[in-house]
């Protein structure tokens, strides 16, 4: 319950180590500087990175007249981190050195009707031993794997307690997981690996409060708030997609009507096209990812169908967009995820007119709005560091931890 | 930005002052087991508190075979803080000892067309003289104002930036009160005085994660996050009566349509009064007070147009509700302010019910809704308590912070 110094202590060491990872080389100095912590705290998280050897001495600067500066870096060879993207109709793979600068990628498609746990648990456990062999790297090197899937997780368990677009309930996923896999596991869901992609490496860097609008089939908020991720009381926090946006509108499958996700989430934008025009060329039944593109490439030769759903996307969007802004007064809501950047700037700029015409002025004034700049798959992205922060965590405690296969769950002490 | 180990240090001491206003006597081994931190940080904080003179050592207690604890309790004479309530239709204020217990009350009614800004600083100086006097402390003893206006406030400013209902915008209130008051002066709105006045004593106290929901003329939800009140980058999170429950729906006074506030704000609900029975001698037309007690009376009575309009209220609040538990998932929802305490228990019961219909199952599970357990006015007990908070940030410091009249402003440091 109690926030304890050693949560500060982890909180700067992840500051610390992010601030590496940005602008390696770096002196400890510089590191103070830029974090706002003393060169104490500094030189004693450095140490202890060093001691990880997730970084390394690299030599020394000159300071104007004064002793020379020790430098340090990340030891990209210090260790390797995988992220798991799990999605509805494919599973990506891919392998991080410490920078988190990607070595390997494997993806495997999820077919219609191959939706059954063991099933997608087999594409996991290839797509990982394809990223592992294809980098070369030892298996003790593997420092963790972070594993994203969609829907309700219980991360401390490492149960997929509800993944609505397979209808999947209670599923142990990470013992499933164990068994094909020896590396430490970290279970979370796409939400929340966007909203710490985002904090370690995007838009949200350097923030204390940040939303991550995480716009794909379903549609979530992952919340950066105090500088950190906000988790609620039970890891469900961020279920943005299903708050009220139209009190007795379209049915969503949660059971409730009117769901933000009924008319934003990539199904809910194909519904929004045919009610626009039913037998539009731009509709690719059954196919949310043609579907998009269509719109993303009427939308840049002016197609007016296009635009105009675009334009009531957006609508819809800013409407819920601004209920962020104004529970929240973020710095920055980050639109996130396949159906944002396949949209890109044209549905930002109407997203940015309708929040402004909706949000109270306060709070607008104080917000961007702004496309995620991470240029990969920033579940993939977040999962691994998912897995980076549970090695960080074991700082301090006997040697890093390392799942036992048979265990599997590797749920960051708390 | 970031969060030091003097926001730590802080965030402790409130916890143990609150945990020892709680249960005063108590020792320094009690105050460990209940607040989780060491003996020896306690021992540390309960030294300043008693330097500080808001604490005071009351004697001894025998521990089994082991040495005598000291014990230490409140010390109710070390201080005064007083809490001011400005609201539509009146001015509250209230005088309260370090164990935050009410010494003196005074209430000014705000007439229709006294709403300047003036004549409402002539109403707070007013009654803040008043309860001085009645309670006979000392000036040098008071240790400090909170003042609580609707709307939105900058608090380091002491500027009410925007109030609806009396159409204020950028208003310097605490440099005019400064005029009339010489003690610290600390601004702030009746969102976050209810939420941080059910964080120190009341339904929130011990939670990580709460949302203190406020039904009045207007509502919001002052938002309890990881421990403390989340403010937002501009001190303007919480405006939930400000999020779109209906899209296109009733015109808000803040010019968006289908507002939360529109629905079960005191208008919006004679509004749904009116919608369902235009001519019912439940209605007092613009009086606000007198038709939701009326309301209330009827529910008791069982009179059918009450408990209807009672159930469509609770339907918008219930759906509204849910849209914060889904998104926050926090332990606890509070319902507090005026409307909710007259129309009580069988609001909640509706509004549970409600929230049921509409919440995802993980963080529906999660999530007590209750009503408010403090008898008092919470707006005034929260105004106190910033007032207090500000006395104890000034730890540390040189000497309590004390503001000059002429400056006024008293923000406590960040």
């Amino acid at each position: 319950m109690k926030r304890t110094s050693r949560d500060i202590r982890t909180a700067n060491r992840y500051e610390v180590l992010r601030q590496i990872i940005a602008a390696s080389p770096t002196s400890r100095q510089e590191l103070a500087v830029a974090t706002g912590l003393s060169l104490a705290t500094v030189a004693t998280l450095v140490g202890e990175l060093l001691d990880l050897r997730m970084i390394t001495e690299v030599g020394f600067e000159d300071s104007a007249g004064g002793r020379p500066r020790g430098l340090v870096a990340v030891d990209s060879a210090g260790g390797a981190l995988i992220g798991v993207d799990i999605a509805e109709t494919y599973v990506h793979v891919e392998l991080f050195d410490l920078a988190l600068n990607v070595l390997a990628r494997a993806e495997e498609d999820v077919r219609p009707g191959e939706s059954l746990p063991e099933q997608v648990v087999g594409h996991v456990a290839a797509a990982v031993g394809s990223v592992v062999a294809q980098a070369g790297v030892e298996a003790a090197r593997v420092l963790g794997v972070g594993v994203s899937v969609p829907g309700q997780v219980d991360r401390d368990t490492g149960l997929s307690e509800y993944a609505p677009n397979w209808d999947w309930h209670d599923v142990p996923l990470l013992d499933l997981l164990a068994e094909h896999i020896a590396y430490p596991l970290y279970l979370d869901n796409p939400l929340r690996a966007c909203a710490v992609a985002e904090l370690w490496f995007g838009a949200a860097r350097g923030h204390e409060d940040a939303v991550v609008v995480n716009l794909g089939t379903g549609v979530g908020a992952g919340l950066v708030l105090g500088g950190g991720l906000h988790r609620g009381v039970s890891n469900s926090a961020g279920e943005w997609g299903h708050t009220t946006l139209v009190l007795d509108g379209r049915l969503c499958h949660c059971g409730n009507h009117g769901c933000v996700e009924t008319y934003v989430g990539a199904p809910g934008i194909m519904l929004n096209l045919r009610e626009l025009s039913p037998r539009s060329p731009l509709l690719h039944p059954g196919d949310q990812t043609a579907t998009i593109d269509a719109l993303a490439r009427g939308v840049q030769a002016g197609d007016p169908v296009a635009v105009k759903v675009v334009r009531d996307t957006a609508r819809y969007l800013g409407a819920a967009v601004a209920d962020l802004v104004n529970l929240l007064n973020p710095e920055v809501v980050v639109l996130s995820s396949w159906v944002a950047s396949r949209l890109g700037e044209p549905l930002v700029l109407e997203v940015r007119e309708a929040v402004a015409r909706h949000a109270l002025r306060r709070p607008l004034a104080a917000t961007e709005i702004v496309l995620s700049p991470i240029p990969t798959d920033p579940v993939c992205l977040g999962a691994a560091t998912f897995a980076l922060e549970g090695a960080l965590q074991s700082v301090g405690q006997r040697g890093p931890r390392r799942a036992a296969p048979a265990k599997g769950r590797t749920a960051p002490p708390s």
